[in-house]
């Protein structure tokens, strides 16, 4: 084993991921080769102990640094009903950005008043489902939604919405631009600079049938640096001291969002999970509020990512003389959007057997009809042959999520690993299932 | 009604779309707001009589350019068994890339000698599916994968496989860098340069279990001129007569592929489709071959693009002052993800009322979290409210086939419209579907 697949094994794979004596991969305790004679390719492998592992590394540091805080589980990363479990398992609670999230979470145990709602475009049923079963927090995206939620909740009657306000803090971080929004030219939340955010806490105070909880705001996604979560923060509580003079305003909860980076490859090094919340807690202690709101931190793919790697089969080797080699493997752009959408790089290992061979240089394409389809470009891999297994690690977060059936192919199973044992999460979708979606020909 | 607004409803909307006297859009005879009240939004309306019209365009010209020949619609820009019902009984075939896309031409009536089998990476079950239900012709990608069907051929006995080589002509289309595949760094094909084209005919003729009729070549998609495919196919009609003189190979079919563009504005300008089938003819033609292959021509995007319509039902507006307004819609990247992946443009109208007021410059946001999600960025449209209806036409290829579930949001409904009567061909998803396709959770 070299240097560099050491350090991907040890830090962009799931935790304990190792090779056997006969050079196969083994996760959560079992050899790939197993999983995938029982399962199929392409496979979706997630490690339960690297999941609880992640959620402890945001769980433990705030018992210690800010007890009066819940980590919510960024659900759009990627989510199933025993994911949910183990989460709220954890004592974390859910963010959720659809009436379909909120329902899985619900169906994996999450209790409904450790989930907060988010979205920029909340449907009106979505917001009367949410208020039926109880959610924790709506987040309130805009003006236009503070009056569609006051509205639902005034003839629904009874207990008024619990709301926090997202705020556009005019923060950017650094990061790749579709998933950049703290900036003031986004879709997401109520801009400070221009009063649409003090307009709505005053229209929240005044409004009977809502509950105006606290604030949000959220920087971006895969962001790799501490310091913008403390600037935003910042802007954040200076707003709240200004609303609690101006509005009456008593700050309940407070949340920085999420977005905390992941590594992808063995180079990339994120701050650790208890540097985001180390710096998130300082900033809220420096105020020495009179009264100490919950902290709410929102990690998605920093949770899940590590914990989920693909495995596909590899099929088509095709060498151009002094071009490229293009190793094709039975998965691709429907299962992994990531690198076509936003330029993601990955990293991959042969996972069947021990590596052989000097490494060569390949790029691995998917089996989709598209010549974008291209999942690891320039890679060094060792020599391989149809047959072998390639493990892509870091695939637990924005993969399923985003998942197509383009090119009318099933979407890969998901198992989850544990003590060596695999339990079948999602089951692989057939030909049948596709069909099964259409209507009837009508003759 | 303004001249783009014309300009837009009678070249880029389906044929015969109008404003009725209260100014609701009308699709294939259907208003739309009837369509979405009992269908509900986001909804893909497509439009029959243009799908007709869009097979016909290519069918007719070559009845009298070219008889021998046939049209395959490629089933990966849009394919449900309805659709492909219609495409069979105006008399083309199917180009499919997976069993997945068989099975579904299949149900829909379309005969398995018109369908050709396509992909840089079919797996072995695919093959044998393929040989099972006897689809007409396997395009055969690489060495490699003539190699495994040889193989599979042979252990089936029976008939050999009746394939076509797809080879590399290194001609580029002017297209986006994604989806250019003529080239020679491409992930599809078989090489002219490096001789492994040359190797594949070689071998092709010498195995038992092998039928190869003929020669396929695309030089990419949504391509906007006519030129290119000439050259393309005078490339690959050369290379035939030296394989004609080294190996005896007999051109029994020739396909320059497809790619043919579209309008997405009433800016574009694609040439015709009669167009493309005479410079091809014309090509053809012109080298007086003895006997006359059969020519296989490849539109997907250009039959079904037009004939789809995507409606989405306006929700929060949001105004940044002095930045930009957002209109978010309840659709977005899972259902139209060219935007976010291609950067693709497209033109909306409101289509629930007449357009009154001064049009204004606003960006329409999808509801997926996810600051990328923008479906139209910069787009003049009269002043929007809450519950109005937008119409983005040249919505029926690559959308709904690369519909995701992200957000965990069902997918859209499908409907086909004809003389005034909506038929739905893929129900909406639910969430509860959305629960179904996960396991139960272990207790």
């Amino acid at each position: 084993m070299n240097t560099a697949e050491h350090a991907l094994l040890t830090e962009v794979f799931p935790h304990d991921a190792r090779r056997d004596p006969r050079g196969v991969l083994v996760l959560g305790g079992a050899p790939v080769d197993q999983l995938i004679d029982e399962h199929g390719t392409p496979l979706y492998v997630f490690d339960e102990a690297t999941l609880r592992a992640q959620c402890r590394a945001y769980a433990q540091p705030l018992v210690h640094e800010y007890p009066n805080s819940l980590a919510l589980y960024a659900s759009k990363a990627h989510l199933d009903p025993t994911i949910a479990g183990i989460v709220a398992a954890e004592g974390l609670g859910a963010d959720a950005v659809s009436s379909g999230e909120i329902r899985v979470a619900l169906a994996g145990g999450m209790p409904a008043d450790r989930i907060v709602f988010h979205g920029n475009n909340k449907l009106p049923e979505e917001i009367e489902y949410a208020l039926d079963v109880g959610v924790g927090r709506i987040v309130v995206d805009s003006l236009d939604e503070l009056d569609l939620i006051a509205e639902i909740a005034t003839e629904r009657g009874g207990q008024p919405a619990p709301v926090i306000l997202r705020i556009t803090p005019g923060v950017e971080a650094h990061t790749h631009e579709y998933i950049r929004t703290g900036a003031i030219d986004s879709k997401f939340g109520l801009q400070l600079h221009s009063g649409a955010a003090e307009e709505a806490v005053a229209q929240a105070q005044a409004a009977d049938s809502i509950d105006l909880t606290g604030l949000h705001a959220h920087i971006g996604s895969q962001v790799l640096d501490v310091e913008p979560y403390a600037d935003s923060l910042d802007i954040v509580l200076d707003f709240a001291d200004t609303m609690s003079e101006r509005h009456g305003l008593v700050l309940r909860d407070i949340s920085p969002g999420g977005g905390f980076g992941v590594s992808y490859s063995e180079a990339d090094d994120p701050p650790a999970a208890g540097s985001f919340v180390e710096v998130i807690a300082e900033t809220l202690r420096a105020r020495r509020l009179e009264s100490e709101p919950r902290l709410l931190i929102e990690p998605g793919r920093s949770i899940v990512a590590r914990a989920g790697v693909a495995l596909y089969r590899v099929g088509t080797i095709k060498e151009i003389p002094g071009v490229r080699t293009y190793v094709s493997v039975d998965g691709g752009m429907a299962d992994n959007i990531r690198p076509a959408l936003y330029g993601a790089q990955y990293r991959a290992l042969i996972a069947n057997r021990m590596p052989d061979g000097a490494e060569q240089l390949v790029t691995v394409a998917g089996r989709y009809c598209e010549s974008g389809d291209v999942l690891l470009r320039d890679i060094e891999l060792p020599a391989l042959r149809r047959g072998d297994v390639l493990a892509v690690p870091a695939a637990g977060a924005y993969h399923m999520s985003m998942a197509s059936n383009y090119n009318l192919v099933g979407r890969p199973a998901t198992v989850l690993v544990r003590n060596g044992k695999a339990l079948v999460t999602r089951p692989r979708e057939t030909d049948a299932d596709l069909m099964a979606a259409f209507a009837p020909v009508e003759t």
